[in-house]
């Protein structure tokens, strides 16, 4: 904490007293979050400056209205009291040396990404204002056509402060977070990536295999099997199925930048399901329903 | 095949030629298959006549209209030309002796279970007319108060005939599911088990495992992980438990009738996991890349 440089504490969502309405508002990359954080905080009156990759992309922001300004140039952030990371987290944990040279020194920093403890660690010295933040808004729609007003209403914004990182700061990324109707929370990095790895990355590779199974066992098997499946498999297969069959580069970065805390997910799963496995086998019916008891009470408490 | 007491071939849904629309149609149990056919026969003029357990039932179904007469005793089953059992799959197998005797000789029977092999090996020899189906539709509601108009519009409705069921007597059945709608399927009891082991019981055991891995994992962290979870836990978690987290005495009976080919299609299931696995562990991000890309085109085939 450094008194001298810390905006006053954040007032109701609302209030002018809020810091990050004392300046114009930054986003870099114009995808499915900084687009929609664009269009929700452009409805508050704020201004929104955004930073894309490519020409074409800011042609497109600019006819959908995302942001007040749109370049290509990092020197659109400056003047910035808030500047949102919103690219992929491969660009956010190797970020070009030019977008960390144009954040603006005296400007709360914070990101989007799904995955905490490697953001933390690549940015925690990259500058002094970083708060490591995790919007859980959808993820299947992706670019510049996939902003929409009211993302965020109601969905939990995640921060994960460190001993080091500046209340002050974390109070502005939570008056933005709450600016835009979303559930504020605050954890460890660690839990955090535990969490995702439980509730998140672990269904896509379950979702993977199981797509996987239903294709490999139908064409091994007799007859049109592989036919019957396609033909057979309805709300219950497309459930389960939802986010394994999502994008495969996002699912590809949460496995790379999520691996130890997926592993032991992954590991624990293979192991509750080998015990129902082996109720089945045995044919211990009153122990299976049991189990499902169990799962139907379990689902109530998450969701 | 027995052609004295076959009935002339099924013309088009909507003909009075349909040979079970020269008489009543029968429906034992009126839970979610039986009253949504109850509804749905009535509206095309079609009586019904209806056996269910208990007065309560009866009471309540006469209140709903699920079907034109509704009863307890299966005298009410007398002179009907088609009977559908739509009763749960334990009993099914183990049919009260007084039902079995109460189907009327000359009329056509078929079923609604969601396994196939274990019911035609009960049934095949209980009535010369027997025709094993399967409509699949939602089983999420239950009872009484679950039937609904329309359930079987565009939803397959699966038969499963072997080399002795009269094939007049499938016609029958077939004009059945097609007048409410159904799209109508043909194939060996042992093939639609597998399918639906790999698209419909599989994911129940898939689900369960997931919700028992996040709170025993979630329970086992540290901080507050077991909440966290809990809070964060959004659409994908969602999808990916419901039907894990469904009507534990339905999974359990397919788990019990359909044991080989669930505990078949649960080994192919861990291994591909476990192949998903190895890539994680590996760091094998191009490899991993290209399965999600490959299970991405695969959902499109399912969905």
């Amino acid at each position: 904490m450094t008194p001298d440089s810390q905006p006053s504490p954040p007032a109701l969502a609302g209030s002018i007293a809020i810091p990050w309405r004392q300046g114009p508002v930054g986003i870099v990359g114009l995808g499915l979050i900084g687009g929609s954080l664009g269009l929700d905080l452009q409805r508050q009156g704020v201004e929104v400056r955004a930073l894309v990759h490519r020409e074409a992309t800011a042609e497109r922001a600019r006819q959908r209205r995302l942001a007040t300004d749109v370049g290509t140039n990092p020197a659109v952030l400056a003047g910035c009291s808030l500047v949102v990371l919103a690219i992929p987290l491969d660009r956010l944990l190797e970020p070009p040396q030019e977008l960390v040279a144009a954040l603006p020194p005296q400007a709360v920093i914070t990101d989007v990404g799904s995955v905490k403890a490697a953001v933390l660690q690549r940015w925690r010295d990259l500058h002094p204002r970083f708060v490591a933040s995790h919007p859980m808004a959808g993820t299947a729609e992706a670019g510049v056509e996939a902003g929409v007003a009211g993302l965020f209403a109601g969905r939990p914004w995640v921060a994960t402060p460190e001993p080091r990182t500046d209340p002050a700061c974390l109070a502005v990324v939570q008056a933005l977070a709450e600016a835009v109707g979303a559930h504020w929370l605050s954890c460890g990095a660690a839990e955090h990536d535990q969490a995702v790895a439980l509730i998140s990355h672990l269904p896509v590779l379950m979702g993977a295999a199981l797509l996987q199974t239903a294709d490999r066992a139908g064409a091994a098997g007799a007859g049109d099997l592989a036919g019957l499946v396609r033909a057979l498999a309805s709300s219950g297969f497309a459930d389960t199925s939802r986010v394994g069959g999502g994008n495969p580069e996002l699912g590809t970065l949460m496995a790379r930048c999520n691996r130890e805390a997926l592993l032991a997910a992954l590991g624990v799963y293979q192991q509750q399901l080998a015990a129902l496995e082996q109720q089945v086998r045995q044919g211990d019916w009153q122990g299976l329903r049991q189990e499902l008891n169990r799962s139907q009470e379990l689902r109530a408490q998450f969701v």
